[in-house]
Order: C-alpha cells, then sequence, then structure tokens
C-alpha cells in the first residue's frame, strides 16, 4: 500500500511501505477514508530523530475509516462499521483508562508519534496511509453514528478526532463555566477549535491572540467575541483587561506554551484563574519560564497537557449532532495522499489561509 | 509600646515603637496576646530590603487578641471582643473577596510583609508587638468563638491562623478527596499541617518527606502513614509509588516550591494528580523549573498559591471544636515578645525540637 514516511529531519514522503496485517486477536484493520496533518506531526518533520524516528516510520493519529477485518477476540466492530481512531492504542480497562485518563494508559501507543516517548503497548504505524493495523480495537476504536457517516460529513469528523479533542481538554481542565470569559493565545487549528469549543460551552467574551490575518478572521467566524495581533506581553494583558471588564479572563488556552505565550497567558488572566497548557513548544527544546510570583500570589492554576484518547469525542459528536458546532472550517485543504509531502509543507511555512490539511485517502 | 522590628537585612528587634490609633472609621485597635513567627518572616529576615523593608518596619501577620477601640464606621467588632487576625486586610466587598480569592483583594495588605509588593490598602504594619491597627475590620478581623476564647486555646487557634490555612489551601486547590493519598514535600509548619489537614479530610495515604527526624516524628504524630528523609527525586518517586499502590499521589502538596522539590514531587505525582504549590523560595530568587514534559503526557495540574486570607478559619474551627484537628503540637516554642529576635534566630537556624515559635504578649 501506500504510505506517509518519516525519510530524516525536514523530510516526509509517499512510498510503498508493507499491507498492515492483523498481529493480535484483539487487532483490526481499518481501511482509511480521510486522515489530518496534525501540528505535531510538523515537530516530526523539523526534528523527527530527536523523538526516535528512523527513515521509513509512517506518520499520521487522525484517520478516519472502514473496519475490514478484524481479530477472532474483537466484540465492538466488525467489516463494514465507520470509525474514527483518536490519536492512540487505549486499553479501557486499566485504572487509567476507567478514569478517563486514557493517556496515561499502561498500553498506550501513540499512532506513529515518538517511538522513543510512547510505546507501552509497542510501536503503532501511523495512519496517513491506505490501511492501518489498530491494536485493542474494542476500545480504541470509536464507532461514527449513522447521522453522520458519509463521506459528506467527514471534513466535519475529521477535526474533532485531536485539535478539537485537545481544544476541549484544554477548557474542561481550565474548568471553563457557562458565562466565563476565555482567552485563547494562538491561531493554529487547536487555537482556532478553543475558540469555537469556547462558544458552544457558553463562554461569554472569547478573546483570540494571533498573527495571522486569515486565522483570526476564522476565529472570529467561529465564535470570537475579539481578536488581537498584539506580541506584546502587556499589552496583550491590558487587551485582555479591556475586553473583560477589567478582570481578565477565567480560562487562558495557551496553544503555543513557551515562555513569551506564558508571560502573555499571565497577563490575560484573572485572579484564581487557570492557564491551560496545550502546546508542544517545550517538545522542541522551548521550556517555558513560568512567573512563579505571579502563579502564587494570584493564584493561577496550569492545567493542560495530552489529550485523553477520545474522551471527548461522545460530547463532541453530540455538538455537532445539536448544530452547535461545525469543525468544517478548519480543514481548509483537502489534498490525495500522493500530495501529503506537500501538505506538509503547506502547513510548516503557515501558508495564508492554510489552517489544517487533511488527506482523501479512499 | 514594644514591637518586633526589622533592622536590615539579617537583623530584627524589639524596640518602642509608636502606638498605633484609629486612622480611619473602619479602623480596630486589637490588643495582641500571641503572635505567631511564620517562615515567610524568615524571608524577611535574610532579604527583607529586597521586598521593600526599610529599618524600624515591624513585621507578624499572625497574631489574635482583644478588640479595644473601633472606629465609628465598625459594625461587626466592640471592644472586648476576642479575634483573630488572618494574615491581610481585605475589604469583603470586591469582586475577588465575593469569589474567596481574599488575596487578590482590591484593597489587600498584607501585615507587616512586603510594602513594596502589597499595599493595594496601604502598607499596615506587623502584630508581633503589644498593639495593632486592623483596617478594615469589620471584615479583616474574625471572630474566635466563645468555646475556644480562653488563653489555653491559644496554641490551637494560632497555628490556623496562616500555616493550617495555607495547607487546607494547597488540598483545597490539589482538590483532595476522601481516600485519596497524599505526598507532603517538606517537614516546615505548613508541610505538617498539611499532614494534619489531610487526616482530617480523609486522605487515605499521607507521605511526608523532610530531613529533620524530630519534624519526621512529628508528622508521623500528626497523621503521616509513612515518612522518608529520601532527597533524590528518583528514589522519592519509587517511595511515593510504593506506598501508593504503585499509582503515585493524587495530590502533593510542595510546601517549598524549588527545583528539587518540584522534580520530587513530579515524581511523587500520580497522572491527572496536582501538585499543590505553597512555597515561597521563588520569592529569594529560587524559581522553580517545572517538568513540562512530564507536566504536558501526565496532565499534571499544578495549583497552590497565597491562601485567601481567612478563607479557611470558619471550617478549621469546626474541625478544632469536632476534634478533629489539634494544631498546637506545631508550636513548639513560645517566647515573651521580649526573646522575639531569639525566636527568629530558632526558626532561621532550624534548632533541633523547634518547629514554630509563638511570642506571648498579653
Amino acid at each position: 500500500m501506500r504510505g506517509l514516511t518519516f525519510q530524516g529531519n525536514g523530510n516526509v514522503s509517499v512510498e510503498d511501505v508493507a499491507d498492515p496485517v492483523l498481529e493480535a486477536p484483539t487487532d483490526a484493520l481499518v481501511q482509511i477514508s480521510m486522515a489530518g496533518i496534525c501540528g505535531s506531526d510538523l515537530h516530526v518533520l523539523h526534528a523527527g530523530e530527536a523523538f526516535g524516528f528512523a527513515p521509513g516510520a509512517r506518520l499520521g493519529h487522525e484517520f478516519l475509516g472502514t473496519v475490514i477485518e478484524v481479530g477472532p477476540e474483537v466484540r465492538g466492530v466488525t467489516p463494514g462499521d465507520r470509525v474514527l481512531v483518536a490519536v492512540g492504542v487505549s486499553c479501557g480497562h486499566c485504572i487509567w483508562c476507567q478514569e478517563g485518563l486514557r493517556a496515561s494508559c499502561e498500553q498506550m501507543s501513540m499512532f506513529g508519534w515518538a517511538p522513543r516517548l510512547w510505546q507501552h503497548g509497542g510501536v503503532v504505524e501511523g495512519g496517513q496511509s491506505e490501511f492501518a493495523r489498530v491494536p485493542l480495537a474494542d476500545s480504541t476504536l470509536i464507532a461514527i453514528p449513522e447521522t453522520v457517516s458519509d463521506a459528506a460529513h467527514e471534513t466535519m469528523i475529521l477535526p474533532i478526532i485531536d485539535v478539537m479533542s485537545t481544544a476541549m481538554h484544554g477548557l474542561v481542565t481550565g474548568r471553563l463555566h457557562p458565562g466565563d470569559d476565555v482567552v485563547v493565545i494562538g491561531d493554529g487549528a487547536v487555537a482556532l477549535s478553543a475558540v469555537h469549543c469556547a462558544r458552544a460551552l457558553g463562554a461569554e467574551n472569547i478573546i483570540c491572540f494571533g498573527h495571522h490575518d486569515d486565522r483570526i478572521a476564522l476565529a472570529r467566524r467561529l465564535g470570537a467575541t475579539a481578536t488581537s495581533d498584539l506580541r506584546d506581553a502587556e499589552e496583550i494583558a491590558e487587551f485582555a483587561r479591556n475586553a473583560t471588564r477589567g478582570q481578565g479572563a477565567r480560562v487562558v488556552v495557551d496553544s503555543v506554551s513557551n515562555t513569551d505565550s506564558m508571560q502573555a497567558a499571565h497577563g490575560a488572566v484573572r485572579p484564581g484563574g487557570t492557564i491551560s497548557c496545550l502546546g508542544m513548544d517545550h517538545f522542541m527544546g522551548k521550556t517555558p519560564s513560568v512567573n512563579w510570583f505571579d502563579q502564587f500570589v494570584r493564584n493561577i492554576t496550569i492545567s493542560g497537557g495530552l489529550v485523553p484518547m477520545g474522551l471527548y469525542i461522545p460530547r463532541l459528536l453530540e455538538l455537532l449532532a445539536e448544530g452547535e458546532i461545525d469543525p468544517s472550517p478548519l480543514l481548509t485543504d483537502i489534498l490525495p495522499l500522493a500530495d501529503a509531502a506537500d501538505g506538509y509543507g503547506m502547513m510548516a511555512e503557515r501558508r495564508p489561509g492554510v489552517v489544517k490539511v487533511a488527506l482523501k485517502i479512499s
């Protein structure tokens, strides 16, 4: 089959790769209809070797498709079922899965990401390819409801798998309540998802800080009540206060999570508020410095983290069914698998008009 | 009157100082019967000039006594009332006070601490002295219930004013639930209070890491189910896991909050758990480095901070009345005001057997 492969730092390409086969009785095989390129895949593009990627490793942890074969111990899905795969493998039974902390599952392996970091359940190849082997299929696969199972809905489903789930994680761990004010730092797909989900969850003022005109415009379309391209932390703080009756935001979603963004977040957050860190700049060595004095005297909580796989999918599917969210504008470009490397390039260079690229595979 | 004064970095002494007088119609004057020396007062002793202390400034933010005079607008207390003063001034009316965030009160001034940092309501002198002026008395003073108002109860009341309230803040912002496991890093008065409060709140395993035999013994007396003097972060992590069925603690109270203690805290906390930072080492320039990778992939929340003044006092008084807590062992030494400088010295040198020193004033 064809699949997108890592070819050393700076290079990805679509190659002929081995067809996946069932390896365990709990595996399923999925024919992939659409796969997303995630911002975190760009970290692999730039620096995958540092995370343990070898040439030939396949990427992609957001995908959906149709089950074509299942192992003898798979009970929850059958061939022909429309399914999505949410980021990584999880068992559904361990203490962490039971608590909703699936990212800490004892058998957690992320699809096509960081073999050196996540391999509790063995390395699993990514899904920017024609087919994928899905371990622990009963827990890892999530059925797509009949009402949104056809191809027309793929562009609405794909963004909820990771970026919108991650945004929900930021808002939920940030303890957002209806009527709260939210500041979002950044204008990438996760940031824009946070804007959109904050509106769906009943936030009052939603202020988005970004540096790309097209994305800021999209933020407004998705629910931002105010946007700004300010970069200076003090100016960001003043803008945020002015947009929140002088108080600052109850929840700040920091989709970048480096020193500059955290400084801006501290300026924008209200006393007793939460800064929810969703960014992965620290994977690239840009570890943020925290303003501990502010954290201490103003009682700021820092939350966020790696999204528990699948945790928010049921709620997001509900919001989708109710018309409360429409994530499809996040998918600005849909390319065939053969052009996947171009998709990486478009996202990496932040080409105007491009937010998130999906690959239409079958 | 006599009062303990800052005399430049490294020196405090009891001097003749001006008698306080009512300055505003909302002020009260309190004759102080007992005052505590707080660990944070030692930061002033060592480096007060950096926080804006000038020679002659009076210290002390934990004290109790009797109201002797009130301004014409004071409604809640009358001369003769037994009262305690919890750390700082707060108005009780602003949006932050209404939300329980009294440390962020628009008129917050901490008694005898950091004039350069907290002076929203003007500088207020400390209470390690015979008398104190208490601004916004209706909100700032807390009446001591009749049942615990006599001198015999002072040693039980004094530790709840700050150190035990701070410990409660750590546990509450750490979202402790009955049956959770708690790790406490440190063995000072706040750490030991966290041990004691964790027991009162129904924690299951309570593991305390400290470096002083006498304090570790006290931790066991106050409720620790396991104690250790390990210093190495990996060994601390292993000890904590072994004491928590291999899981790590739901709540880690870090009473130190520097890089070493935070490293230990990350090792001791379970996935999805909270590290509650109560230490003030960062005031002394020891800003902690956070393990962002761990924070991210294991979904660790960082909470804690400056205790909202008075917020936990009603609950602590209840626990006291119910016999669920007895904070008096924390007060290891009670000295007359004249010996206050010795008390600072005993605490600063961590003299064996000394945890917290109180001054018996009247």
